[in-house]
């Protein structure tokens, strides 16, 4: 439970719209990053859900977010839990089968961080990308993370997400891992 | 409980006194945030309760934070709650309905931080607005908001509050929070 | 238990000694925070317990503060409690009637720490003054303070300290905090 | 259990390693730190354990580092604990008698955490070695460094340990230690 297992993880991408992502602090990282980890969950077979907030008002998701989820959720609540995320994630599971969120999104202290305390308190093992995420003000990003850590959830980077999927360098798509590390420079 | 109603709280605003704010650290930012605060509690029926410390002393209130206060409380303690303030916040309530406080003021480490902790001595729920607190030194401010965290109080940004507050975008109230994150600016 | 109280309240001063605070990052800010500590602690009936490590070898504590201390403990092991601190604390108290202690000094990462850890340990309450203690490298203080939270101590400021002993106005000695406040300025 | 104790501890530098080693960030300071460590060690009887990953790909560890391992492990996972290293910890000991662990490695964030992870996850006592980490990218290290402190490991400097393992000025490798914190300088 340390530890990110891809086996048991779902990636969950919140809210990288069009209208929105110009006035994120740093945007162009934080998509990359949101990439990375969607390249990197095809790769290893990991699931990969995206979230929607109002599209019609603010846009649909990135288009390159877009086209690497393998469903797109619609929402107006800032919570996607309010909308029917949680049971999107275990649809077709054993009850008491959850998997654990691997979750980045923005603004991340508004729907990132509301969805991420939904899923907190449904009971699901939740880790937020701290890479990935993006809020106008930096400071709101970071006051996001600090309580997200003290509501549970545990907060990584992108390349921690990849070198706790694939564990080992002789797995078989260590290469192609290590390829999107470098892909993404530093 | 993770995330903020508006059904269950209390805004109350600490010690925004006239001869106390001119030497707060980025004294402007934090009074604005404040009044953002209250103008959002204000629109979605969230009671508003103001302190003063030795208003005598210290003057009254800034005035625009005092005339969106429902209520005012004098006290010459520096946790208010020696002076009546969790009586105050659970008046006219069924016994063990406590509301949730969400609160912010200056200086945060003085009467701020007090009274937060002796909310958190009496069962309250509380919560912090980092971005509505000011001590005349930025050290301080910041180990107050660690000691308040370690003590049971979860630090939140003004934006935070408002878009946990209205929680959707179809809510009537969603334009006029909106619009107050606008006025606020980044 | 979650804010100071002076009734039961011991000060302890770590190692501001002869050789030791010339090296030491911000030496001057950290003495200044030190004595005004002590002139609070005095004035208000506070004790006040000084250590010094090895003062053949390192010297006696600066004189101001020295002059300060109701009893000063010599010392051969970096954590005072290995000689002697727990009892010279607790003599003449009935048994389990432990003082809470507020302290401070220097290396904040080495005799500072290991003494809070040695309180600790045997279950004192500990208070620790951030801004009173020191270290040559600035990191090796950060990561002292962090770790002391992480093992139940609680990190404070000189100013906090200072407020929650006189906890209102209108206390017989709260001007003479307030000068203490003033005197060390910003 | 709250200070390092060199009669239980044993240090283990993970995958200081010859292709890896020019993109840390900081990489001198990193290694020094690493040897002052080590040298400690063995002045202090105290066992040093080393690994390598992929040592056909990424080379061998640091020269001046590999001397001063009793042994070094060759690994393919990034968690040294998948090939073998709690079982090189315990061997020869009482069941149940585990060391401490007193770390350091490269990358903070990968092979470090991903094996203190394990680490914890089989029951050590685990000390992370801040300042002899690295990572290519320093905003990852600390990330690494927060995430092991909510797993449950202890982050302290290279003096706390050295400090914490003497214990006292009369120790008969004190002036020993004592010139290794000299040699580091500041």
């Amino acid at each position: 439970m340390l530890k990110m297992d891809a086996a048991r993880s779902v990636l969950v991408l919140v809210d990288y719209q069009g209208r929105l992502m110009p006035a994120i602090h740093g945007a162009p990282a934080v998509v990359e990053a949101a990439l990375v980890l969607a390249d990197a969950a095809r790769a290893l077979g990991v699931r990969v859900v995206g979230t929607e907030q109002n599209p019609d008002g603010l846009g649909r998701n990135d288009e390159a977010v877009r086209r690497r989820c393998d469903v797109t959720l619609s929402k107006m609540h800032f919570d996607a839990c309010s909308d029917g995320l949680a049971e999107l994630l275990t649809e077709g599971r054993a009850p008491g089968d959850q998997p654990a969120v691997v979750m980045a999104g923005c603004e991340a202290h508004v729907c990132l961080m509301q969805t991420a305390l939904g899923l907190l308190e449904r009971g699901f093992r939740t880790w937020v990308v701290e890479t990935a995420c993006g809020s106008r003000r930096a400071a709101d990003k970071l006051a996001a993370m600090q309580r997200l850590r003290e509501a549970g959830a545990t907060v990584v980077s992108d390349e921690m997400v990849l070198f706790e999927w694939v564990r080992h360098c002789r797995h078989p798509q260590f290469k192609a891992v290590l390829n999107l590390v470098k892909r993404r420079g530093s």
